[in-house]
C-alpha cells in the first residue's frame, strides 16, 4: 500500500522544511537523497522487471515512465521527446500519488519542489546504468500548472566527446 | 513496491541522526512522525480493510498484527497476549522489511529505535478509534535480538476509571 509511503514522504519533506530556510536548499537536498536511493534501487529494478538493455534514450525514458513508475509509484507517465538532438525527454504525470495528502504548498515555501526526490532517484538509477542525465520538474501541479512534468536531458557520454574529438 | 518507501524512510532517518545527536531524541521524533501519520492512515485503513468495530483489546492487536501490517509493511506479525489483565500484547515479526537495506546500526547509534516510526503510527492509528495505548519496541533485530518485537499496552478509558468510581 502506497499510503504509508506517501505520508512518510510527507514527514521527510516536512523535516527538511524545518532543517532548512531556504526552498533551494530543502529541493537540493531531496535531489540529493533521491541519487543515493536511485543508486540503491536501480539493482532491484533491474531484478524484478527483468528489463533488458535499452537501445536509445528514447527506450530508456519509456522505461521508467512505464515499467519504473509503475512498480515504485503505481502509476505511468505519458513521454515526449523534446529536442530535435533525441535527447531531451519530458514525462506527463496525469496523477502523482506522492502528492495525494498535499493540498497545496504554504505561501512561504513557492519555490519548494516537493517531490525532487524522485529527479534524485531517476538521476541516481540513470548514473548506475552508466547514463548522465540532468532531471528537474519543469511543471507541477502543487504549484498551479496542469500537469506535472518530468524533463530528462541525458548528457552525452564522455567517451562519445573523446570518440568526436579523436 | 516496497524498496522505494524502505529506501525513503532511511533516507529520513538519516536525516534525524544528522539533527539530533541523542537517539533517544531521533527515537522521539520518528515516534511523533509516526503518531501524526497514524492519525492520517486510519481513515485510508477503515475505509479499505472495511473492519467492523472490534470487540476486545485482542481483536485490535490481531487486526493490527494481520490486516494492517499486511496491508502496509506486506507482512504479518504474531500476536501474543502478556498480561493477566488481557490488556498487553507483544507483536513478533520474523521478518522487518523496514530494515531491508540496513546492515546494522553504527556504534555511535546503539540506543536508536530504527523502527520507532511504526510505534507512533499504531499509536496514532489506535488514539483515532479512541483507544489510548502504549507502543514500544521491546526487542530489535537490528540490535542483535532474535527476533523484533513491538509492545502495544493498551490504557484503561478515562470512562471506565470514571464508571468505576461512581
Amino acid at each position: 500500500s502506497r499510503e504509508l509511503f506517501v505520508l512518510t514522504y510527507g514527514a521527510l519533506v516536512a523535516q527538511l522544511c524545518k532543517d532548512y530556510e531556504k526552498d533551494e536548499d530543502v529541493n537540493i537536498c531531496l535531489d540529493r537523497m533521491g541519487y543515493g536511493i536511485g543508486i540503491r534501487l536501480i539493482d532491484d529494478f533491474l531484478a524484478r522487471s527483468a528489463v533488458k538493455k535499452c537501445r536509445s534514450y528514447s527506450e530508456t525514458a519509456d522505461m521508467i515512465a512505464q515499467v519504473a513508475f509503475k512498480m515504485y509509484l503505481g502509476i505511468t507517465a505519458s513521454v515526449s521527446c523534446t529536442s530535435a538532438a533525441g535527447n531531451e525527454f519530458s514525462l506527463i504525470l496525469d496523477k502523482n500519488p506522492l502528492v495525494d495528502f498535499v493540498e497545496e504548498l504554504p505561501a512561504e515555501r513557492a519555490s519548494l519542489c516537493y517531490c525532487n526526490l524522485l529527479c534524485g532517484v531517476i538521476r541516481g538509477a540513470l548514473e548506475m546504468v552508466h547514463l548522465a542525465a540532468e532531471v528537474t520538474f519543469l511543471q507541477d501541479r502543487l504549484k498551479g500548472d496542469a500537469v506535472t512534468e518530468i524533463g530528462i536531458t541525458f548528457l552525452r557520454k564522455a567517451e562519445d566527446r573523446k570518440h568526436k574529438r579523436n
